[in-house]
Formats: structure tokens, sequence, C-alpha cells
């Protein structure tokens, strides 16, 4: 159910597909989603038509190593949930591509279960009675 | 008001702008929203610099023509109300473009009326008083 | 605290860092923002791999300098603040680029302080509890 983009620099795919790996991982490893529950939009900037633009905000320093992840998942995960959430994926980034924690910037968007469809033009989590009788997984 | 990123892959321009055009045709029959209400960002990933990554969540296959549709609009949609425009979505883009409904992923975030500027620095539809008077429409 | 994404047309650097700017010192300025608080997504779309599609909704009209401006944020701002900040990133946009108000459209999505984790894989603003004591800044 969590939809994430990860925005970056540099031109290297199997960065960028390691990247993407990372945060579902953490995703599956904290949270519990499901292996298979995997949507994501990985995109490398080229600093010239399109940049990141980012400070040292509360002293931390990035570099161009630097990765936005942005998740949009639905509500009902914990603080402690999502503190173990952003250890893990700062740890498997750095683990698999070497960018250091420090680069790695996280936000989190929540939404609820009727705000998704994950195909087929049904909203397979939507409350009871939402739609017709039988079309509920 | 719906502010809607589509990300899909491929290079082929047509396809793009109708993918575009079937989210906001559904937009204006099962929500009602104005036709002129649109504001989009549609971008073709190219496989190697962006991604899309993706897997067969609850069964559901999914390919190479994958789209994904993140819809950002203000709150007060009903569950029948989403989940009419997620079949709309799905079988406008089916008959328009030829992907199939299984492919078409969708994530609605909601917001509120005072999140959004039109134009002229100016919120359309703030609260009466969160701006000098006149200046609301 | 705000993840910004900036999507425009065009291929000039100069004017996409220029929108960065525009929007960060419209954030520091209405919203007391930090101003090394910054963290962006600019973006500009070819037309053809990529597209922004927009309408003249409320009567504004829009042409190929539009800008899209999408601001996710901690909950918390009033409605004076958000229309002050549309205000300024109106003008700021204006007399620093050329782009008149009117086609400058703004969205704002919120989401609270355990949302977000600003790098080392720590979530800096989670409630004292949520993360092993001392952890906290």
């Amino acid at each position: 159910m969590p939809f994430v983009r990860i925005d970056t620099l540099g031109t290297d795919p199997a960065r960028l597909d390691a990247l993407g790996q990372a945060v579902q991982d953490a995703l599956v490893e904290t949270l519990g989603v499901p292996p298979a529950d995997r949507f994501q939009v990985l995109t490398s900037h080229d600093g010239v038509t399109s940049m990141l633009r980012h400070d040292d905000y509360l002293g931390i320093r990035k570099d161009d190593s630097v990765v936005f992840v942005a998740i949009t998942m639905r509500a009902g995960r914990s603080a402690e949930q999502k503190t173990a959430l952003y250890r893990r994926i700062a740890d498997l980034v750095h683990e698999r591509t070497g960018t250091e924690p420090r680069n790695v910037v996280i936000t989190v968007t929540e939404n609820t279960l009727v705000d998704w469809s994950f195909g087929d033009g049904e909203a397979q989590y939507a409350p009871a009675g939402a739609e017709p009788a039988g079309a509920q997984p």
C-alpha cells in the first residue's frame, strides 16, 4: 500500500534500483508491508533540467548523494513504527549504496483505506458497502 | 481542484496525453469536477534514469504498461464516489489507450479548501475571514 | 520541514533555480521556516516525454509559463498564514522570473511531526517516547 517516490542525483541505474529495493525491504521489515506491495517512482535528476535543493537543516550535512524518500501510506502506523522505518531505510541505503544516513531525507503522508486502487478499477480496501456486494476481497 | 500526477513508462506523447484526458474526464463524470479544473503533471519514465517499480500485489498482474495515478484533492468525497472514480479511470484508460485496468494504480491524498491557490497569489476557497474583505470569490 | 516539488516547462536552469529560491524565501518570510530547512525537487518538463496540463479554472488564464508548487508540511499553519504564503510566493516568482501570478498554482498537503526524518535515520521531531531516551533533539 505504500506509494513511494524516490528522488536523487546521478545517472547510475544500479544505484537507483538499489535505493528502491532498500526502501521496500525496510517497509517490509518494520511495518509488515507485504513484499509484493510495491509501487515506486524512482527518479534521477541531472542537476540541469531537474534539480534537488537542500541545505544542512538541524546541522545535518548533505551533499550530492542526497536522497529524498516520499512515502504515501494509509494512516495507522505508530510513532515507534515510523522511527524504526526511518532507521532501517537509512541503514539499508547505507549498506547497499554507500550513501550515508545523513543524506537520507524521508517524509510520510497518510491517507485512508478507500484512497487506494491497486488495479482493475476497484477500491480493494474500501469499507464494506462502498461497492456492490461481493466486490470486496 | 484535483492536482494529479501520472507516471508511466514509454515515449509516446499521444498515450501520455490520452492518459491525462482520461483521468480528467473521469474526475468530471464521477465527482463533478469542473472540466477546466485541471492541473496535471504527466511523466514518461525511460526505465534507466527514472523507473517505475511494481509487483503483483493482491495477485493483480502488472507489466510495463503500468500507470500510477496520484490524485491530491480536498477532503469530502464519499467512498462511493471514490470507487466510482477508480472504476471510470480504469475504463477510460482502457478504452482510449488499450492499457488494461489491471495496470492502473490509483492513490488519493486529501487536503482542505484553504490548501489551494489556483493563481494570482490568492487562496480562492479559503474560509471567509482568512483574507481581506472583498478578496473572496 | 516543508518538502516542495516545483514543476514547470522550459529548459532554463536559472529560472528553475530562481523559482526554488522564491518559494523558499516565501516560506521563511510568511511561516517562519528556518532558511536551512529546504528540501526541494525542481523539475522542468519538455512537453514531450513529460507534460503539464492546465486550463483556465476560475477564469484565471494560464500559459506555458505555468508553475505548479506542491508543498508538504506539518499541520498547524493558519488560513491567514497560508494565504500570506501564496501571496508572497506569487509576488516573489513574478519579481524574480517575470512569471505572472496568474500562472502560479499552489497546493499544500499536511502531515505531522513524526512524519519527517531529516537525515541520520532519525525522526527528529517525533514525540518524546517514540525513540530511546536521549535520542530527541
